[in-house]
């Protein structure tokens, strides 16, 4: 016998139901109670919009009503009216209550006032439930569904890249491990190292930190895809930008050069964020009037000069500048902060890393929207990365966000063996391990081209919250590994 | 300067292009050539079919010409014409071709002959150039997006539950260790024992068998959620349907109950299977042929007794048989295979678990279709299971597919917190590291019911390959971890 025969409340909204009799089920988010009316706020997570239950003493028994606290889960039958009062198009009048989880207003920590983002994140089980957290989690779904909707109009592939590797993208990022091994007694070699040979994979593992090059490897005969999937960074870390464990994509495409692959960055950024404008404006709305609170309790010069909406239409509205590494350091180093000596870290030569404090001045103040960084100093990028003519840069590009900085992370990739193998050597990078890399470059190699979006960041970005913690359900970081 | 300005292939198939200059890109699959033309099939992953290119040696120079060969890349330019020859529409006349990238027919290692599977997965970078595992590649792209569009459309929400995790879901599978800690020398706590405290989560962490705990709790506020994300399994099976990492779908849904859980399962599979039968026919023609080779090498007794293609179309068209664990029983019971002793595992009482032979006798055999199991005893399934009144079995339900046996797992959840923490006691598993578990029965509750779709089994199911190793890019198994 079937149970659910609800209506959504998203689906209420809309005027189809008038007049119509209902089973809707959710959970409580208020009550406010007189002698002759109850009014119960009912929200069932499709919506950020509760909607109103008006139920009648004579009609519903006390004690039912007396549980219908906060948190309990109902269902309720009843028809649905117009609305007498202000705010709402349309309310239900309850002819049944069945109490289907109560929820003891002494012990639910959900009660209705405000809490600190803090005391939600040590009940991530339950924050899904409040206004704020529905909101992103929704966002969040919307922002994923229009990465592979837009991929897969554009008739990319979707690979799933392995996440236990035994290989290292960047020969950078600090690894998890994974092993079977008894750690108390780990079986020893002759030389007294780690036996990996008994492990599960008969070699040394860990969790990857990026599927690009494997991406590589599938572009280099599907020609056009991308990964979605989860990298770990084993960094110490506890910022408000930095998760142990995240959500990246990473397009890889044949037959892309440098000026292809900033095309379809762009492109693709905007696509998500006008697709969450399009699909989640009740969200975002919310989320809206949420930064604006936020912003209102900070000091004037901190605040953000555009409000979450407008900053959103802002990215979409605008094309993205484009310059390359050596004119932003002309930019930078007669900039004002730095004349000044207001930047953290003075730009004083070419060769310089950016920090976050450089990109935000490059986006927030002297170009005012978002920007495509290209062509960076060979020596603080990757060795993957196409080598230009003039011996010094590489086909990198990065993509500036106002608020986060680099949302975006690419580049044309090094299709020639000789200049790649050379580039390996120099960086000290193994090539015996990755024979199957350089293969794609002996066997049929051609320009292609790539980049990778931190999801986290971007559903930063779009929800305007201000810790990544606070955009994924269960975040991992130093010492956090709950639920 | 933007270098992609190609056509793909399976946009030439169309009549749009005809009379039409073009570009395309893409790899040499085979060339035929004589003193007066050669003939170079071309193929570029955006679909199985490979695009013919007529170059005359008198406008191609030769040693243009003799670089391409099989799985070079090469850039064509030319006019697309009405194909002289039979098999195909249309063709490229070329006026200029340009050596992308060599492959050296001494070396490169798929050259055009039958190769073997166990060969192919050895230079899994490379198998994906192939007829094969492009059309498998595509086929799983199509089912993972079909994934995706089926839950959007629903209004289901898309979360990302964690990889890394302090719980075991099922109290059971083996799990792999995620650690940062030096193998060699691991701290040691007072009684000797690994200090946990000083690892990067500050206590021991594995990596997820499942996300559904935390899809749960997920449930429990937006009443509609699945997850789509890797788990793990560390067991040392060396088959043909077991893998290390494997990609999982699970849905969990407020207001479910078991009969709403099976319907939800059928139309999901049925729409995935539709929309691969509709979106990528050219791949499973391919396939479908390919899996007759296969079935006319075995013996007349082990062949399937239908094609690839009909075997989809009659999962799509019949209403999956649905019946209790008891019946099941009941039926195997008395069959023949059971009373000629022709199981391996005979069925001699209630409560057996049942074998992947006793699954197919059931759908291949006794039904002739899907069939949906359900209500199976208490003792052989997990502690989340709703008890049924009997007190003997469980709210569970098995799907099991022809061919392959359970490709679904799933049961309405225990959503009684005293009925729940009494089972839990009955089976050791621990309440304290699962308070946040708990919560979500303590407050709120309701009934609600999700299952568990392996992802790579499905596309096993659907591409007809006999190897779950042969359905995802980058196999993980034990002793390979490679790529």
């Amino acid at each position: 016998m079937a149970f659910n025969k609800r209506v959504k409340i998203k689906d209420l909204l809309s005027d189809d139901f008038l007049d119509k009799q209902v089973d809707i089920m959710g959970w409580v988010r208020t009550k406010r109670s007189n002698k002759n009316v109850s009014f119960i706020a009912m929200n069932d997570g499709s919506t950020i919009k509760n909607f109103q239950v008006v139920a009648d003493p004579n009609q519903i028994e006390d004690e039912t009503l007396r549980r219908a606290t906060t948190g309990a889960c109902l269902k309720i039958s009843g028809k649905i009216v117009a609305s007498q009062g202000a705010g709402q198009q349309a309310e239900l009048l309850a002819e049944k209550i069945e109490v289907l989880g109560d929820a003891d207003p002494e012990k639910y920590p959900l009660q209705p006032k405000k809490h600190s983002l803090e005391f939600l994140r040590e009940i991530a089980h339950l924050r899904v439930r409040t206004n704020t957290f529905g909101a992103v989690f929704r966002v969040r779904h919307a922002l994923a569904y229009a990465v592979h909707k837009y991929f897969n109009d554009k008739g990319f592939f979707y690979i799933h890249t392995p996440i236990i590797t035994a290989s290292d993208a960047e020969g950078a990022g600090e690894t998890f491990k994974v092993t079977t091994l008894d750690l108390k007694n780990p079986p020893l070699d002759d030389q007294g190292n780690i036996d990996y040979k008994q492990d599960f994979f008969e070699r040394e593992t860990n969790l990857t930190v990026s599927g690009q090059l494997e991406g590589e490897l599938a572009a280099m005969g599907l020609a056009e895809i991308y990964t979605f999937g989860p990298t770990f960074r084993a960094e110490n870390s506890n910022t408000t930008r930095h998760l142990a464990e995240f959500w990246m994509i990473e397009p890889e495409m044949a037959f892309y050069d440098a000026e292809d692959n900033q095309d379809l960055a762009e492109d693709f950024l905007k696509y998500i964020i006008s697709y969450a404008l399009e699909n989640c404006q009740d969200d975002l709305e919310f989320l809206d009037k949420r930064a604006q609170e936020e912003e209102s309790n900070k000091k004037a010069e901190q605040r953000a000069e555009m409000g979450l909406l407008e900053r959103l239409r802002f990215v979409v509205d605008n094309k993205f500048e484009r310059l390359t590494y050596t004119e932003a350091i002309d930019v930078l180093k007669n900039s004002n902060p730095n004349k000044k000596k207001k930047f953290q870290y003075l730009i004083e030569e070419w060769g310089a890393d950016l920090q976050s404090e450089h990109e935000r001045y490059l986006v927030e103040k002297h170009f005012k929207k978002p920007v495509i960084l290209t062509d960076y100093p060979k020596d603080i990028k990757a060795f993957y990365m196409r080598q230009n003519d003039d011996g010094k840069t590489v086909a990198a590009m990065d993509i500036l966000f106002p608020g986060i900085g680099e949302i975006i992370g690419g580049s044309q990739r090094e299709e020639r063996l000789d200049k790649l193998t050379q580039r390996m050597e120099e960086m000290d990078i193994p090539q015996e391990e990755m024979w199957w890399y350089l293969d794609t470059r002996r066997f049929g190699s051609t320009p292609h081209a790539g980049f990778g979006l931190g999801f986290e960041r971007m559903v930063l970005f779009v929800t305007g919250m201000g810790n990544i913690r606070d955009v994924i359900a269960f975040p991992r970081t130093p010492g956090n590994a709950e639920f």
